[in-house]
């Protein structure tokens, strides 16, 4: 008897905001664990996400060093947001989370994107000099290399999916 | 004393239909001859349109095979496209434009853009075997190599805007 985790398009939203990526995974799952799910995240997100759902998912990110609207369509990203980008505000001051500010303003001009950074444990000087160096690259470097650091916020929200959906008794997990 | 063509956002439009694209040309401009002009363009198409003006940029085509509607933003851009599939035109039948209408469908779906490609000079047989090809691409890969052809449609077109404009009577040619 194995257990599956039968997780809705909301749950896999809150991972990656873009719908046809909540979609597929919807359709490519149930999985039995969290390493199927993120062997079938990782070709969804690269093979068969367009251009557009990966401009969708990066829109679903508030701008690192804010908090995510209220109305966010995701509360549970909106939470996650929140705590990845603990040890950033935890390290900020007023002068830093000011030039955070102006280089995502910056940032978003020349790409027309919100900055994206995996920033877990990482403080607020280290994602300003990121975003400095990164704000060179060309407008398709950089959207790629934003898209691989989507994937691996992805991959931690899995994670976190996965460890909270392990007790017999959750109401997302079927057994068969 | 050197002549200079003064060439507008509109001319530019017509070339490649990014806004940022005609807007930065303008800036850029004006220009004493056409590589000059390229020069400049690639720059700006390469390293300064972001992905949102590229899809803007290809959602100014026509979907091969097909005539630009006729409410197209651009007049000068829709005849262009007409010229460019001239030849692909010419050797169409009932049964390939059917496999064209139908693959144009499918690439749309799969990459969220119309199938771009450097049509002048190129039977409809060849078109359909190159769309067929690159369907099989990942979408980061076939957005870039889409803006690669749109830069070689603009290439082309901007070498048509400077013959077109080399008589000293010129409205849009000033001396100085």
């Amino acid at each position: 008897m194995e257990s599956l985790y039968n997780l809705g398009e909301k749950e896999w939203l809150a991972c990656c905001g873009s719908l046809k990526f909540a979609q597929e995974m919807f359709s490519a799952g149930p999985f039995s664990n969290y390493q199927d799910a993120l062997t079938a995240a990782t070709d969804i997100w690269f093979n068969k996400v367009d251009v557009n759902g990966w401009l969708e998912a990066f829109a679903a990110h508030p701008q690192i060093g804010e908090s995510p609207s209220k109305t966010h369509k995701s509360p549970t990203s909106a939470q996650w947001s929140k705590g990845e980008q603990s040890t950033a505000l935890a390290t900020a001051t007023d002068s830093t989370l000011q030039e955070l500010y102006e280089w995502n303003i910056r940032y978003r001009q020349k790409f027309g994107f919100v900055f994206l950074i995996f920033a877990s444990g990482r403080s607020t000087p280290e994602i300003l000099a990121e975003m400095k160096r990164r704000y060179q690259n060309r407008p398709i470097g950089e959207f790629e290399l934003a898209a691989k650091e989507q994937m691996k916020i992805t991959e931690l929200r899995l994670s976190k999916l996965f460890s909270a959906n392990t007790t017999p008794d959750s109401t997302t997990k079927i057994q068969n």
